[in-house]
């Protein structure tokens, strides 16, 4: 069985990938890829263009290293997709809430200038909350909301989702879309993590941002659009929120390593951290997503069936 | 019942502490303190000198409002201390080592300037782990320590003390101060949060940071000195070991809220978090420490026993 890799993030665990699916004959980011599709069974990438199927007439499985399949665009061959990314974000927004709570980054900047920016030294600055105060609203609770609620509740947080499964587990409640006024009144922390659909773009903007109130922050994992760009700038900026991490963007680089993520002055703030759609990034997740892989090349060799089809 | 409170930390929950223990008088940071002393029944506050006692016939507790009595200087008057400082102090903890292992903050400055910093972006980058991967060394495994192992495992860390008590609760062993070279060989995270005292001043060197390792971070919210301040900055400098969060000094402001904490330039570094003696203090410590303080008032008042006698 031929199997053809796109996805470099495999490159690091590829001794381990090619021990679990001896069977597979692997072949590494071939320089021309529509070569090494045409005797390929297998597709290992993220991007399936109308092109792609063309060139890979025995093509029997595209299986995408993640989970979004956006980028499949091309149909008639089955797509199989892979999570395993939910403790890293969840470790992600945990270290997001505690910062911007307890404005750690701020501490840090203004200690390399030699000054003490605690309440203890400046009697000015507000005492700040652990997570035993957090009231955590959870736009979207899939994977990643359950995964980041397990962690929270370790440290006292109590939390509330709004979500279109309707799945509660554990927290005080749940609602459909139009609870989302209700969340924001209830929650000083906002966990975006809900798919971007036409329903859900720009579904958080200024008037939302005002309910969740100057001591409120926001985390988004999810889609950088789910959240109106200028608005929550504006919102940053004026202090209508507390806080924000974006793990997500508006922009992103079309190839290297540089691109401005969005239009507006996001890294001029000192409220906000920045981070570049690294929240799933780590050799546990990539692990986790191997041994999902290699279980769909054993089960295509064997005629079992395959998991996480789409 | 007169009590003089010199704590300027407890100011913010004043109204609540004179509801807890409406018996008492409380005289809040009085400018002239040994004229406030002469009738005072209790002091609350970190210090205590041959002085303060001189001018206070009638005291009949010193209770700090926190977990350190170093400051207490004279005797002949009971001294009670209070910490609840635990919870507030693991959520350091947690924040500094995803911060540190996943390398956060230098993604954030980096994007700052528009560079993804990422191994998605960047193939040259490691991928990086979560907690599920650390194995956790505890130099000193009294409350601190016991709070931060109690959340670290909802993110599957795995952990070992170097402990007086020798108490493993639930680590995957404890020893004495003789098992610290396996405790370093084991560990690819060190917490320091041990006392201070002639035996454990300086039992951090270069030798012991050589077997942390590159991969090891370090964390220390005890007292600056367990650690030895040149060979800590060598160690960061020359990426001996990976990084540190630092929320204890070598040097403290004498005043005002500015002094520079160490001779070391830790400041220049970026693979340090800086923090100004804050791990522990949030509103959630003070809240905590204020129903001591109170139970003791109300104890002394109706002469039942006191709590946390030191």
């Amino acid at each position: 069985m031929r199997v053809v890799v796109t996805d470099p993030n495999l490159l690091p665990l590829r001794a381990e990938l090619e021990a679990l699916a001896p069977q597979a004959e692997l072949v590494w980011l071939p320089d021309d890829l529509l070569g090494a599709l045409k005797t390929a069974d297998v597709l290992v990438g993220p991007a399936f263009t109308q092109e792609m199927a063309d060139a890979a007439p025995n093509l029997r499985l595209v299986q995408v290293a993640g989970a979004g399949t956006d980028r499949v665009e091309a149909t008639g061959v089955p797509v199989a997709n892979t999570y395993h990314h939910e403790d890293s974000i969840a470790e992600y927004i945990v270290w997001a809430l505690i910062a911007l709570r307890r404005e750690l980054p701020q501490a840090d900047a203004a200690l390399r200038r030699n000054r003490w920016r605690s309440p203890v030294y400046d009697a000015a600055l507000p005492q700040p909350e652990t997570l035993a105060s957090a009231r955590v609203g959870f736009l979207g609770f899939g994977h990643i909301g359950r995964a980041t609620w397990r962690v929270l509740q370790a440290f006292g947080a109590q939390a509330q989702a709004v979500t279109a499964s309707g799945r509660a587990d554990g927290l005080s409640w749940a609602g459909d879309t139009s609870q989302l006024p209700r969340l924001l009144e209830e929650s000083n922390v906002l966990v975006v993590s809900a798919p971007l659909t036409e329903t859900t773009r720009g579904i958080i903007g200024a008037a939302e941002l005002s309910t969740l109130g100057a001591d409120g922050v926001l985390v988004n994992v999810a889609r950088g659009p789910l959240v109106q760009e200028q608005a929550l700038y504006d919102a940053l900026r004026d202090r209508t929120i507390r806080g924000a991490a974006l793990d997500v963007w508006y922009s992103y680089p079309t190839g290297g390593d540089h691109a401005q993520p969005s239009k507006a002055p996001f890294g001029d703030l000192d409220n906000v951290l920045l981070t570049p759609h690294l929240s799933g990034i780590t050799r546990q997740t990539f692990r986790g997503r191997i041994h999902d892989i290699a279980a769909n090349l054993t089960a295509l060799a064997e005629g079992d069936e395959l998991r996480n089809l789409t």
